[in-house]
């Protein structure tokens, strides 16, 4: 069945979130959100596009920084209103740096910081 | 540091976006909301614990379908606004009785089904 991203759910503000994970590790990375066109951009060019919130623009991911994610596979969930993006990650995805935004865990009720910054 | 379920950032329906990942292959299986209620049960009880949109309801994942969701480990993101939770998965995390909610990749274009429901 050919795709189209009109056929995703999208929330009020026309964003559907995208979860980014490692294709080979399988280490989830971060979590951003996409527009219809961001999904046909991330499709079209190989290069995982997101829509900036904060910006209100549209955000290649690792353009200013290099950390590029080339896309290995995307998937729709089974309600079409999340994605997940299996990429290719250069660098760190996280914008401290850090490999993963997930480098916090909640442990005995307390946080613990489970990774450092890359060095470089 | 010792965590507060209200240190993290909701958006104006007061939900956060969680992550399910499988703790041991690393497989992505859902992507559903938590309140800052749901965080605080799903850390005392060990079964994670949604926030159900559509019932506006609190949702312990798997409590009608036996398909419980037991808590390995809780990460927040860099931003605070999103949640990953690794889990031991008993059966199918999705309600279409695939292992995963996103069974579905696109591919050259078209919709391709990576999974079909599981036995039993």
């Amino acid at each position: 069945m050919p795709f189209d991203p009109a056929s995703l759910t999208y929330d009020s503000n026309g964003l559907i979130p995208a979860i980014a994970q490692d294709a080979e590790s399988g280490e989830v990375l971060m979590m951003a959100w996409m527009n219809a066109e961001a999904v046909a951009r991330t499709l079209e060019t190989g290069r995982v596009t997101y829509w900036s919130r904060s910006r209100q623009a549209f955000w290649v991911k690792g353009e200013s920084s290099g950390h590029v994610q080339e896309l290995v596979d995307l998937r729709v969930d089974c309600d079409r209103d999340c994605l997940l993006v299996q990429v290719r990650q250069t660098g760190p995805a996280c914008h401290t740096n850090r490999r993963s935004c997930f480098y916090t865990a909640i442990r005995g009720g307390d946080e613990v910081e489970l990774m450092r910054p890359m060095e470089g």
